[in-house]
């Protein structure tokens, strides 16, 4: 593809402009382009490369956890989106309608789906009978849209891509149990293939999903100090299934309503990967879902030196590509070595591999990690042993230092004026007491414009008081700005 | 999921209907379900597993011929559409049209996309700029919409899953090759993974793609005696480079157009599975794209024998996990050891291994084939050995079983009144010289409902004389009813 050779000189600094910096890593990394459609977005295949690795690894947690894909129709009839009050409510102003078929309006307009409970509850409805068809555990990988005011690429477009699960049990505990399950298996995907930090906990009620009766999410902080939800994980209780009228004969002989879940993360972890790793260079990667994890760069002056350099370089790829590692020999005549440095650092790829006429007589690699740009002689007889250790070292160093910096952006506030200050001055996260009311969450996000991210789960703080309104507070919750 | 357990004793036998055989098998075996929006289907989650297995044989094969994956977007506005006269007319019609999004009427209609052409074509204007950006090969997995009048699940449905390969070139002969290049990924893909064999050729000009130079196929024969047309790959020419203005600055400094490719696959061949290779008992999966390759079925009459039993059966799954072979345990109490068998039979598992007591005691299980039925006493020592190579002999077993049908079904006609008496009695493919005019073809699709297939790139028979008109005709092509 062109027009990447003017590409990182022109990269805006990232504590200049954030906003603008993120834009133009994706541009100039090629990960994503806008579509001629209004807020959607195309994604490039090096973008889409870094999904599939993400699909993959989440895809293995799911299948692992005992659930299995399926397939569910894009559209949705009207009515059916209609019959649970609070869902209809949530996301009927964001629906993109269908009213034609061919030459012909349809007699109902068909949504498409923003979300699947509707259809998939319809299916279940059919399909569930008896307590020994418990549970039904399902997952589908699908585009869903959402027809946003305001689009960002990856964090807010119209069209997405997602998981989203659908569960059904016969009690309670059960649905409990997967919500949290669910919520754990993000936990461990986001933090161990992204290398983000994130924080379990409740979202309020105000914050819950359309339709739900407790909705869990793992919550990341941006390197500018703003939040982002990075999945959710909804307890959806007995509400779907009392209007889809999905029931059970249970043991006893008694016929029941099942208990339902859903769960779901999306491309929207790709804008969290940019914007917690990334820095004035370009993309920082991490190895475990880089389609390049090292890329080896051939340098050379003399003719006389090309083939024995280009030689070598395709040896120590074939090395590590026995080794099991993902890595490309950038050969090109065209580019310069330097050029091609940018290039990578830009595009995140962990490792950089360097092989000069002076390497191929000392029968080694000199090897570069882009997170801390370390430089490292690695001998060709170890080369397909050590890689991989220097991928997982830069693996571990970027979840890291992404914790080292929620952490010393995590503060505290007693009132609401602190509050604001912390929020204001110091962006960041803030673990401040809340009394549960609606009215106080509201008053917050008048202020400051932070919003309750959740209830922490691992909060095990003394009761305090409230950050507005100082009343009894059971709890310190979590606010930030966020995305 | 409830329901199986009066399935297969109701199975109408495939020679009685075929068409109620088709759909009993897809709802019995729990591959697919009608959705509650007209022409749509849910993949359940047994289909699914199957289309994955596909999916991911596919994949490999698009990758490793230097393609890759991204995702454009669902909606495409319907200006685009309209820019390739013969593209517009082709689909048009059978368009599903997006006016509304939220509250608001769009200014201009957006066609859910048919085929991603128009919307691929306006990106590959913005990214192509050089000869150095050349070859573009990519590749999107998606759903796609065809509001479709009759539909039957799986071959016919409004909505589908599908791949679909666009590529940009800059000579006439790269894309031709190109062209010939996946249309023999798809022989090899259908042939190898799917035991489908499938014949390659060129479409006449009135079958032909929408706004293509040239579209070739692989066509497969049903056990119905129907074609179906099991892939496609078009030579799209510079028909959508000059509408959509694609363009690059050749090595002589001149800018020339594009040369461009389509080419797809669809869940249509969920379809073709079932109807080559199943039979009065159900599915026969080919081993290669079988979600559960062997089942292991616990045989035991006293309580006695049950813990010996059921332990042999998960040491023989543990065995032959080991050696990669999807395995399953049916070790349910409920169901009777002669309900599984027949439950299997219907889902098409290739292998069911069956453990009693005579076979703990011998060190050894019972191996019935599915498609033969043939029975062979394994030894627990040769297990992990051995069934591979059974599973082996099974995927073969189909390919030949399904070739020498379609051998046996081809036959040729010299006159109209030939034809016509083959395809009614006999149906099956007939090979018959052809003039190569739309006249010609049409007089045949008039009197019998066949339709030319292909132009066989095998064929390699002298010039005949047209069997319409009498006519020169410079070759063979295949006529046949068909989905």
């Amino acid at each position: 593809m062109s027009g990447t050779d003017k590409f990182v000189e022109d990269l805006t600094d990232k504590s200049d402009d954030f906003s603008r910096w993120y834009g133009e890593v994706i541009q100039k990394a090629q990960l994503a382009d806008y579509a001629p459609v209004r807020g959607c977005m195309v994604i490039r295949p090096y973008g889409f490369a870094i999904w599939e690795l993400m699909q993959a690894a989440l895809d293995k947690r799911i299948k692992d956890t005992g659930h299995q894909n399926a397939y569910f129709p894009l559209l949705i009839p009207e009515n059916f989106l209609a019959k649970e009050a609070e869902h209809v409510e949530g996301f009927a102003p964001q629906v993109a309608w269908v009213t034609h078929g061919g030459n012909e309006k349809l007699e109902e307009r068909l949504a498409i789906r923003p979300t699947s409970e509707a259809i998939i509850c319809h299916m279940y409805s059919k399909w569930i009978d008896s307590h020994r068809d418990l549970p039904v555990l399902i997952n589908q990988w699908a585009n869903v849209m959402r027809w946003e005011k305001v689009t960002r690429l990856f964090l807010r477009t119209a069209e997405f891509l997602w998981q989203e699960g659908h569960t059904a049990h016969a009690t309670e505990a059960e649905s409990e149990e997967e919500t949290l399950k669910m919520l754990e298996v993000y936990r461990d995907f986001i933090e161990t293939e992204m290398a983000i930090p994130v924080i379990k906990g409740r979202k309020s009620e105000q914050e819950k999903f359309a339709g739900a009766l407790r909705t869990y999410s793992v919550e990341a902080l941006m390197s500018d100090g703003k939040g982002l939800q990075a999945g959710t994980s909804h307890n959806l209780g007995q509400h779907f299934a009392k209007v889809f009228d999905i029931t059970f004969q249970d043991v006893d002989g008694e016929r029941r309503h099942v208990w339902q879940t859903s769960w779901g993360v999306s491309t929207r972890l790709m804008g969290a990967l940019i914007m917690v790793h990334g820095d004035d260079s370009g993309l920082k990667i991490p190895p475990r879902i880089a389609p390049i994890q090292a890329v080896v760069i051939p340098i050379y002056r003399k003719e006389t030196e090309r083939a024995e350099v280009l030689e070598a370089s395709h040896q120590a790829a074939s090395l590590l590509k026995a080794g099991g590692v993902r890595v490309y020999v950038d050969d090109r005549d065209q580019y310069t070595p330097g050029w091609k440095y940018n290039e990578y650092e830009l595009r995140g790829v962990p490792l950089r591999l360097e092989v000069g006429p002076r390497d191929v007589a000392a029968r080694q690699v000199m090897s570069v990690r882009r997170d801390n740009r370390a430089k490292e002689a690695i001998a060709w007889d170890f080369l397909a042993e050590r890689v991989p250790m220097v991928l997982e070292e830069v693996q571990k160093a970027l979840f890291q230092k992404a914790l080292e910096f929620r952490e010393s952006s995590t503060r505290s506030a007693a009132t609401l004026d602190e509050l604001d200050v912390v929020v204001s001055e110091h962006r960041g996260f803030v673990r401040a007491y809340w009394c549960g009311r609606n009215s106080c969450e509201d008053q917050v996000k008048a202020r400051c414009a932070a919003t309750i991210r959740c209830l922490p789960l691992d909060d095990h703080s003394e009761p305090g008081k409230c950050v507005v309104c100082g009343a009894d507070a059971p709890h310190r919750v979590l606010f930030a700005k966020s995305y």
